[in-house]
């Protein structure tokens, strides 16, 4: 998605406010085949306190060192997080009600701004942080390697960037495997999903949000002056790679 | 909806069988006019026993006697309970995975039939329940009036309605307000919902579900051989009207 969202394009956005004021809030995405579901994570996961993280998340979190993107920043959960911790971050989100909260949670620097936008205006970083599956936002394999190179241009040395995925294939439900087939077929990653965001009056454009195996994440990188030198999970299909610039 | 429904248009029945498997499904509609929402009551209110119903549905269900047609039955909330106080109970349900569903629960006599196939092959009833808003299959006001006339065709004497629905207009939503409006301009009742039920990879028919007014409900009924005598509720839009039959 790009910037200039319009007000009730902010689906994403209006389910943080609305949970911010009611519970029970549901996260519902429809897939561009017509599968639609409530996320597995509810919007609460956007909220959590550092305890309540998934452990993977917790773990690789300890590689953040210095001034952090935090890429999709939501609520403002990583980056209310680091900075207690003492870092400089800048939170980043293409939704301007997400923005909002994130602010009024307290997050010090957050700037209503998509992915693609990221430049130098932004200054350099020594950590990139895209939690809860935003490695996602690349989108696809093109936009992936030139993005990731668009980080290395604003990248100190030794940094790196925690990319939060799902691997899309560790999966048995017919109705993945045939959307990941269809995708293969359409020239199409498997796991590039297209999707939106409903809620309520509002729905997001539609967006390609990228799950990648960590072999499809270190292929991507390679090349664009990142290389995947660690895998964090937990068993399940959600991990953290952890992508180090290379000298 | 008819009967007749194919294995993916049964996103309701196919709800209720993941309920039973996995817990955290979620009941997804989506409105005519884009709105999508999770149900207030997730599908656990379809299971839950006697105890957990709300207050204005146990006391109206002490109405109920003889023997009993259970509309919309979903997953057999409604006759398991009046079963196990000795009443004969019909259930019927559009969606075969819920009649299905009801079966194994214990439900003695469900059927899949569409609420428009009622007739007297069923035989006669003392009482006709609908709840959970299922005065709502009526659709709409011409259906209604032609469905009370067939319910009192094979009403016996004295025989009763507990016809559960939902005041639409107990709201200050503007979603809602203007929704109202527009079903208004187009020759329709203010809370004839044209929706359907999204789960996964399945989708309902679009169908239309009345929620009424106690006014409305009265009026529906005047000169179809029932008369609205009593309303339950319990200070929330919810509410139970009982509708007796006319000597």
């Amino acid at each position: 998605m790009r910037g200039g969202l319009r007000e009730h394009e902010d689906a994403y956005g209006r389910l943080i406010l609305d949970h911010l004021e009611h519970s029970g809030q549901v996260e519902i995405v429809e897939r561009d085949d017509g599968f639609v579901a409530a996320s597995r994570l509810g919007p609460e996961a956007y909220f959590a306190p550092f305890r309540q993280w998934p452990r993977h998340e917790r773990t690789a979190i300890r590689l953040a060192r210095g001034r952090v993107l935090d890429v999709g920043c939501g609520a403002g959960r990583v980056a209310l997080h680091l900075q207690s911790r003492g870092h400089e971050v800048v939170g980043i989100d293409v939704s301007p009600l997400a923005v909002d909260v994130a602010r009024r949670r307290g997050a010090a620097d957050v700037r209503v701004l998509s992915v693609t936008r990221v430049g130098p205006k932004l200054g350099r970083f020594d950590t990139f942080v895209m939690y809860g599956s935003n490695f996602g936002l690349v989108a696809g394999h093109q936009r992936a390697r030139w993005l990731l190179r668009r980080f290395r241009s604003i990248a100190n040395d030794r940094a790196r960037i925690l990319a939060g995925s799902t691997n899309p294939y560790a999966t048995e439900n017919p109705d993945h495997l045939a959307y990941h087939e269809r995708n293969r077929q359409r020239g199409r990653r498997g796991g590039q999903l297209r999707i939106r965001i409903r809620h309520g009056s509002y729905a997001t454009p539609w967006f390609d949000y990228l799950l990648a195996s960590p072999d499809e994440m270190a292929e991507l990188a390679a090349g664009t002056g990142w290389e995947l030198t660690r895998v964090i999970d937990d068993g399940e299909p959600f991990y953290v790679g952890v992508l180090e610039r290379v000298v």
